[in-house]
């Protein structure tokens, strides 16, 4: 079976003109007719008029760049998408930027939209991976702060940042919520934020939250001689955003935070252009997009895209029994964070669901290196002891890393983690 | 075991004050506990400060309403996870709105947030279902026009819509786009619209596809006699919606749409807030969140949102052999568009996929009523007698359905429509 060669890089083709892709597909078909039909459902399905002598596919037809056949299988992950044998196939496909541009919305409409999904003989599909011409990654804001920037604000130079979710997350009053992050700061915690289900609500109103907690932080911040962080969680409806983030940062958030998927990218992007303070994601929604093995998108491509759109904290599921994510995935996004990319800022990485004090030494293993941030819910606000001991449990956590000392030894002589390996298990 | 009854719905339980969202999820434990989990998930993982005598669950805890187990498996639907047997649960869990609020962004953090995916012992989870009260639906916008509005615009009293998607979708210079759209127009097309791949390009900008268009339309409603539409898809980045609205608008577009999940369903909620035209959503990105049985969600809530955000046409899968889609599911997605919603209009349901004149008899039977739109491509713009022709065969099928006559008798005596059955099948 030949393929038509148009949907295929030949010799003038050239890299900085295209998105590359890489997907992993599960088809009956042959791979490279296959994936060439997926370049026409996400480019040109239909490249000529009737009755015009043309071809649209030069300039903006997607091309297959390589493919690869990984592996076979009786069984299709859906059931019921064909009789077998399945191939999982590697492709990588080139998306001409001139088609989209370096619009987020428009972006995600080609690397995930309907065409990939339903491209015939396509049983099942997921996006695995992303690079982009620095040219084109350039026109995104990226990150205003970046790494180097959060640890110049915090005065944190040599170590992970200790991020507290303050527990009770929903229903505490303003006064209640701001104590909560206060004794947290006192004990060492960094940064205290919001949790991803607390918004502006007229129990808890954001402007009073942002000043009982800009109230909390400056006496932390004069009783600990250390910098403090208090994020606030705008997310809500986008005409909102502007208001919200102003009466926030002017009454006591100095960073803020954005479920930015159901937000949208593009209302990350542009409280980016407005923000002036550092800005966190939570990855709410991830899941649905990327729990199936062979189907959806890696986590790590949403990442480098909440990256582009100019997030300085970027939070992601980690290891661990809650969020069953493999050390391979947490590094991908880990990478995703921190790779060169353009001129583009590193964003700060957190693998959420590390709560503890005992993850610690794995969190800096996996990572290999200390720009990372841990973000504890309970391992801090739920420590026996109250949320100063917790976040103290953090500290002194480190301080035994720092030192190559063993966290069951350090218990000996530091109370509070003593308690938390206790109470959470080492 | 004794599950802890603050997680369940009790005597004093108000419908009123909850978002009610059915889940169904796969697991190997008590069900009953398991579903008390998600509530904790999805609302007060923490309910008291440590030291502080109180229960935050009475206002602000979610509810279980109602725990069936539908069948039980022995392999997971994710391997890995357990070792079975598997049960999957149906489960119908009451979020109190006052955590959220009418909130867009914050109402899917709630349905989808990571909470469900990560609860323990749930393998895996779909949500199938959603119930708003009336007074909490009322806070949304919902459709400008509905479908009486569209008949009203179109003065298409009783048949359903006939609209375009302009093919090829990507590359045509402005005039030369528009110039399809007038010979489809001219053929009978109610509504030309931009692909959801097309938007503000060099190659092709907004302004002057839609000045060119609405030129185009302007010739074909004098032609023809009948009033047109012209929607352009102005998916963007938000800072760039308003402008974009205003430019189509005043230069030909009279709607316009939106890839609504990719920008964020709030972009979309505000957008409707200026928009003085009607709005069309597309539904890319839809088949990463619904196609995975047994994960994720049922595309019908996601119509559900999008008409709730201000949509007044929804697209969403149809039936056929490009997508896959149950007849169950199409017509739980036409029901979301049309059934009562508190104050909230009728949404117009199209189907996607369905391409041929060939298609209509059995699209008015799935939806059971005229009130819906076929979205052919292909089916117009690539008939081999042209967008004319193509167009026209389309107003052949719906004068034999309506005149109780097979198509292939029609075919007899209407040629295009006998073509169209010759080129793209029966």
């Amino acid at each position: 079976m030949t393929v038509d060669p148009a949907w295929f890089a030949g010799p003038s083709f050239n890299r900085d003109d295209y998105v590359l892709a890489t997907y992993v597909f599960e088809t009956e078909r042959d791979p490279r007719r296959t994936a060439a039909h997926i370049c026409q459902e996400q480019s040109t399905p239909q490249w000529r008029r009737v009755g015009v002598d043309e071809d649209l596919r030069g300039k903006h037809g997607a091309k297959v760049v390589s493919v690869r056949v990984l592996s076979e299988s009786t069984q299709p992950l859906i059931p019921g998408r064909g009789h077998g044998p399945f191939r999982h196939v590697e492709a990588v496909i080139a998306h001409p930027h001139v088609n989209f541009g370096p619009r987020l919305p428009n972006l995600l409409a080609v690397l995930l939209g309907e065409g990939i999904f339903y491209t015939a003989g396509v049983s099942a599909i997921r996006l695995t991976g992303l690079w982009l011409p620095d040219a084109y990654a350039a026109a995104f804001p990226g990150p205003q702060f970046g790494v180097r920037g959060l640890r110049d604000l915090l005065a944190i130079p040599d170590r992970p940042f200790f991020i507290g979710v303050v527990k009770p997350n929903i229903g505490l009053s303003p006064p209640d919520f701001a104590a909560l992050a206060e004794q947290a700061w006192m004990g060492g915690l960094d940064i205290a934020k919001d949790d991803e289900m607390l918004g502006d609500m007229p129990w808890s109103p954001l402007a009073e939250r942002a000043a009982r907690c800009g109230e909390a932080r400056a006496r932390a911040e004069r009783a600990t001689g250390e910098r403090k962080m208090y994020v606030a969680n705008i997310t809500d409806e986008i005409d909102r955003l502007p208001d919200l983030h102003d009466a926030a940062t002017r009454l006591g958030a100095n960073a803020l935070m954005l479920n930015s998927l159901p937000m949208g990218l593009s209302a990350a992007r542009s409280l980016r252009a407005r923000a002036q303070v550092p800005l966190v994601s939570h990855f709410i929604l991830l899941a649905a997009l990327t729990r199936v093995p062979g189907f959806g998108v890696d986590s790590h491509v949403l990442t480098t895209l909440q990256r582009l759109a100019g997030f300085d904290v970027i939070l992601f599921p980690g290891t661990g029994e809650r969020m069953h994510t493999t050390e391979a995935e947490v590094r991908a996004n880990i990478r995703a964070c921190l790779q060169p990319l353009g001129r583009i800022l590193p964003a700060l990485p957190v693998a959420g669901g590390s709560s503890r004090p005992a993850d610690l030494p794995e969190s800096l293993r996996i990572a290999g290196t200390v720009d990372f941030g841990m973000v504890p819910g309970r391992g801090v606000f739920n420590h026996p002891g109250g949320p100063a001991a917790g976040a103290r449990s953090f500290r002194q956590a480190w301080d035994a890393v720092k030192d190559g000392v063993a966290l069951a030894e350090k218990a000996k002589t530091a109370g509070e983690l003593r308690q938390s390996l206790e109470a959470f298990g080492e």
